[in-house]
């Protein structure tokens, strides 16, 4: 087995979703600092807190900064954070007498949060749009199998009949709930960062709220009503439309290995996953992994609520346990919306057809 | 130690919700169930299901109805849950020729869920006073200690000075915010179930929709826009409210019993919990419980987003771990409002005060 | 819904456990807390701590004790525990001079502790006859239904052909596995705690090890190599045991769902539950209950490895967690294998039967 | 943030852990898959199952096999795991006639099984050596402060003075128990898998138990009693022994950070993390490393207990959770350990030393 199933070369092929991992990428993430760090420059210029001088070494050190890899590894280990070792990379490409006026009134919290808001920014927009797609797919499906008979089933034994149309009409509804929320979620974490060392204006001065203003329009972010260092409410929010699209998929991913098992028969799936010792096999692939993510992030998802206990100012406990959490999640609702499209696609009819 | 902390005659002095406890109560389960029959009658009734002495012999057998307990939890024992027994128990009492009328069209989740809604609507009410009381102890606290200074602590290290206002306005932002969450997941949930025995109004006849909204408005419960047997994304987003608000009361009981701290001393409080062996101590007890609570509510809620995954038209085993979960996160979350209002009246004041 | 289905007078008959619950009842623990009391006054005498009248008084004063249950309420609200209240009620009914020979050198987590060993070996008493019961129930239906055919069904769908007696054999051997675990991990929480107020023998004089050893010859409970007020690995460790067990029994009343599915028909089950609105259905509850206990003790187990983080030599926080989880998670187990055995009982025979 | 920390060219400096990675590499995996079929095919001939120019001609095949991996990624993406695809490329480099001797009476959980039981024998020498190793340093550290005074601390206040020696001995006595617990579970999880399609020795034929015992003696691992192709307790086993494991080092973490603030402290560290906003600072991020890997292990180990629930005779819901977990806990709990033993060589001190 494989450390990570996401990115790995080969297990990606089924867990991966590129669109999400690029929102996460190291290069990614390291193009999110250094827009913060310019976006900083300007508004910190812009309100006379540094010089147009500085602001212009600034700009120029920041313009083509590959930092140092190993370096920033090194610095991880110590710091907890690359963000002091970028700071002083980025600091000595700057050079005298400007290298302080980069990250002025700036921590590493700002610059790693705002990071995360761009991140979750293009994750919000890559699931939205898949999220239609499924949406739009189980629609089709809906149309074209609605009047075909289905078993009703409850507590896993026959009931009455229903079509399956009223199924596949319990499998969208939720969809198209999560459609709002994750709009909401999404506005709500797309937000800069910008607290300072203890998350509050008074040591940033007096130009703190415009200066995020600007940062926020340079960035494309809403602006902050105030820090949210210690205030992770509206992560846990986004982590729980997560869960709860993969959620709402997994029943659909269990409803669909449940059809079509021999001897009920209720659903047609083309393709499917051969075996190595049984040829003739047809393994509801995609099914299966449905319900695999729903469980992953249904289990993932305590650990953010868990991180809510934030202590003081900054817990680099709670904070770093959202680091190992929440871009798993984001990959996983990624990959579910994925396999449930391939699923969809895969669905030649459910229930009785008219012909077979 | 005793099976449940909520409801023991002497552990409940802690962990204790009468008034949530109330709407969870058998009695008040039994009356929900009962009213969910009366609703229903009168619904079929008014729209010639059943005839005006089938709904007179009904409501008549209702009135004043009290299950025998040790039928219905042998009925759980065989069935599952209650309401077959308690329907035949009715039936008995309502007696021929009319005690098919009874429950006619219905199924047992509708009553169970309608239950639910029921009381969780109660609960609503009960965690909303609660969470503006709360809100307004902090903002009283702001005030009185607006000025004071306190030491801003990251990653559990002294970084720089901030007032006790900033740190106390940390804890407010998010409650308020939870306060139209909170409103927003009541309203969804306090929704009548009405679907029948495989959630599909086909089996219910072509009144099903005017009948669910008759039943609503006498219940004073929100209108259906269709069966959600299977589609319980809302619960969940209930249970999530549930547990980000002890999520953030947490932080707030982390904060305090750091503060309390012999040799920190940002904070004094009044009482405190004496011990068995050291008669000099002052435990900050409801802090402590604050942190308990948010770790409990941030496990179970991971169950909640896991019975999500509830295959076809109903499935014992996900539905059952709802039940077995839900209650509890609700008396989690009041004990946590209580809680946390008792530590604010025991607060006498937060950072270095102006005199002591 | 019920506030507890553990305890409930009606939703008991599925989800309760009157014999592990008795083992938790408040009864039952107040009655460990005097034994302990009893326990120590002896040890203590024996040892020329407390002189032979300070004995007689002290146990004179336990006999026939029962705590006003009220003041205990009042005093769990306070203290967090009800042991400072239940000391200051025994001392005063046993009143001076000897009232403070009561308790000596002993803390509340002594009393406590040593309670939930007295009870964890009560629980494991009773898990250990019932698992023995439910794996010569399914080696009897091994037995009986060795030869008849099964299909293998690998990823929901048909493989090759197996006999009911290898499945039943996959059931069965993690049990058998799990008996010696139960014992290991039974001896390992059925230990005194005698710590004193921080959990070293300085503080409790040169005696303590003679005088936890004498305790627990008394309460027939393992010897402690040390306190272990802050070590709690052994809890989390029957909990995984519990867990595991309830885990195993979720995979058979999972297959046994699966089996008992129409157009499957690899089962025969007599009884099961009925439906309110469908007289034709047998719904296979306990099946459904297995998986739903499964689930609920693999998120319990959670909060159990998560209280390990108990800070300095108490952690209220994190013991009041372990609290609120590990009984409930003793009579999931204990319903558990409850279930397993009436399911088992209600099985007629699987796989294809010589004759039906 | 990026998509997994434990891989990260930059994050890993915190989170990684070369040494357990290199168990869970991709080259690593994909080795073990070609030891799995080297063992079997000399065990097939032993038996006279196939030829000897069978054999030779597989072996042969397997040497210096590098699989596509691009085709793999398909293959996963197609199958839901790789060993489909990589038996197809291997066969296909095998070539005619003996194609089909490779992999003959396997099936690919059995490869993947063995794989896995292959790394976790890695990893558990790698963690008993660096158990041992913290241990080691620990005593160390009690030797050193054994007499040094330190505030006894419950409910996160003063207690009654302790030494360091007291607490740092609460600290070694979990680990010393967990080296047992390890070696334990170790054993149980480095068994070879052979199961054969449905996990039966029907289908694989009279020979299958010897083929077994020779391919478990070849590839240094234990003998299978049975398949466990749908038993998984010893998986669930090892994963609870590496939640304890990093949860008994969370405490150790917590102890440290809350010893570390000022006002307090009672430890002095060197090194420390730095702040990009704060040179001052001196920041414990291995002891909060070990409180954040403590909350993940004991998140991640509930998905753990839940794929216990394992449907049928293989379930690739539940089994591909596994696949996303238990890596994951290795390496936490790889990092946890590396963590713990540098923030012991970064203790200078504990309690009130004899001269600073």
């Amino acid at each position: 087995m494989v450390v990570n199933l996401f990115t790995d070369p080969v297990w990606s092929g089924l867990f991966g979703d590129e669109e999400v991992q690029s929102a996460f990428s190291l290069e990614a993430t390291l193009n999110h600092y250094l827009a913060y760090e310019v976006a900083l420059t300007n508004a910190l210029n812009a309100h006379a807190l540094i010089s147009t001088q500085a602001k212009e070494a600034v700009l120029k050190g920041c313009e083509g900064f590959e930092p140092d890899l190993a370096a920033l590894k090194a610095g991880v280990a110590k710091d907890g954070l690359p963000i002091p070792a970028f700071i002083a990379q980025l600091r000595a490409r700057i050079g005298e007498p400007h290298a302080a006026a980069c990250h002025k009134t700036s921590t590493s919290q700002d610059v790693m949060d705002t990071a995360l808001a761009l991140a979750l920014k293009q994750v919000s927009q890559i699931l939205t749009t898949r999220l239609a797609a499924v949406i739009g797919a189980l629609e089709t499906l809906k149309s074209a199998n609605a009047d075909h008979t289905l078993m009703g089933r409850t507590r896993m034994q026959a009931a009455l009949p229903i079509t399956a149309g009223d199924r596949i009409a319990t499998w969208i509804a939720p969809l198209k709930r999560y459609q709002q929320k994750l709009e909401d979620a999404a506005k709500q974490v797309s937000v800069l960062q910008y607290g300072g060392p203890v998350g509050t204006s008074a040591t940033q001065g007096e130009h703190a709220e415009v200066i995020a203003a600007q940062m926020a329009a340079e960035l494309a972010l809403e602006v902050p009503t105030q820090s949210w260092h210690t205030q992770r409410d509206n992560l846990v929010d986004y982590a729980n439309v997560l869960s709860m699209i993969s959620g709402s998929l997994g029943k659909l991913g269990a409803d669909v290995a449940l059809m079509a098992q021999q001897g009920v028969g209720e659903i047609k799936l083309s393709g499917g996953g051969s075996s190595s010792a049984m040829a003739h096999k047809h393994n509801p692939i995609n099914a299966e992994l449905l319900v695999t993510l729903a469980r992953y992030n249904s289990t993932q998802v305590s650990a953010m609520h868990s991180a809510l206990v934030h202590e003081q100012e900054r817990s680099g406990a709670a904070w770093a346990l959202e680091w190992m959490i929440l871009p798993g999640m984001c990959m996983a609702t990624g990959a579910s919306l994925q396999s449930a499209l391939k699923l969809l696609q895969q669905t030649e009819w459910i229930g009785a057809p008219l012909s077979d």
